[in-house]
């Protein structure tokens, strides 16, 4: 496998494959990195660059084969593998997460609900059913899962990370406001939201400078 | 203001932010950068390299003024001034981001929701009722807005950050999957929640890689 790529190009990897996707969608079968540039606002030697950590892909003078394209990043992002994820916590964003369509397409797919609120109890989403939490090892004993959404409270969200690594998961998604600390061998990608919140406001800061009055 | 301070490090201060809050929540006056390290799992050197991006703050021997580290940083994030909020598409993920309480204390706060769905109209999340997005254009005449977060479908994010901008907001959070093309003075913080899924599917193939069998 590729090490030492930095994650500057590997947060890029995912726009890329939405465009090429987009692409195949519209019918293109061939694009210059001139073009895909253009359409994506990157230089088209960071284009390059990018492409070339990954050994390449365009033939000099030919441009990219669109599908050819699409599928490597798709290989390269993991995206030829089914992943079965289950969500704990499942309030307004946990259900935003699972009523999301758009994730079946690239692989993900919503196996499993779980919550603590009695009232949720046997209401499904999408013909999942909502299971409560006391039920999740069982569940974990027999069914495959590859992804733990955490949507719960930071208080929560520790306990339950303990809870699925202990049986084996291997990957969480963090939307808890808490960084994680798990072993070597899992990974763990977060979305803070009120991270994002203050990069924008660092970045209102920077455009829109307060003036010294 | 400062410039040329690479993404990476940008990433990182709402991290140091949130740790600060904590040391300051319990108590802690003074931390030396190698206990920082360990509780945020950053090595020291790297703690004073980011900090030094904006001048230090820092005395040798003596560790961080906790407090005043917080508020400086708190400053640099832009969070000394009050951002006002409007959510547009009060689906799931909208209702999330409207209903989480922890965003006033930072400053954040909701003033506005919108969407199409007539049987939202007149609902109240924390106070503030759901208006129809026909109402948008009267309220941004007479009401600061200073973000947009756009949790609605990608086909309709465009024209409703047209739509914001025409009336001078300058900054956009959005988590309607498609890339915005905005003027200069205009910044835009994506939340993409599937580009996030394919990194967490990068990283679990490259620490299992598949087997050639």
């Amino acid at each position: 496998m590729q090490n030492g790529i930095s994650s500057a190009v590997i947060r890029r990897m995912p726009r890329y494959y939405r465009y090429l996707e987009e692409l195949l969608d519209n019918g293109v079968d061939r694009i210059s990195s001139g073009d895909l540039s253009k359409s994506m606002h990157i230089t088209a030697s960071q284009i390059r660059q990018d492409l070339n950590n990954f050994g390449g892909f365009g033939q000099q003078g030919y441009g990219y084969n669109v599908k050819y394209l699409h599928d490597e990043i798709g290989k390269i992002l993991g995206l030829d593998q089914r992943h079965n994820i289950i969500v704990i916590g499942v309030g307004n964003l946990g259900q935003a997460i699972s009523n999301y369509v758009n994730f079946d397409p690239l692989g993900f797919h919503m196996v499993g609900l779980f919550d603590v609120n009695p009232a949720l109890k046997g209401k499904e989403i999408r013909d999942i059913p909502i299971r409560m939490i006391d039920e999740l090892p069982e569940f974990l004993e027999n069914h495959q899962v590859d992804i733990a959404a955490l949507t719960l409270p930071k208080e929560k969200a520790k306990e339950a990370a303990d809870l699925v690594l202990s049986f084996g998961v291997k990957a969480i998604w963090n939307f808890a406001l808490v960084d994680l600390d798990v072993p070597d061998d899992v990974v763990v990608e977060n979305v803070h939201l009120s991270d994002s919140l203050m990069r924008l406001s660092y970045d209102i800061s920077r455009k829109n400078p307060k003036e010294d009055s």
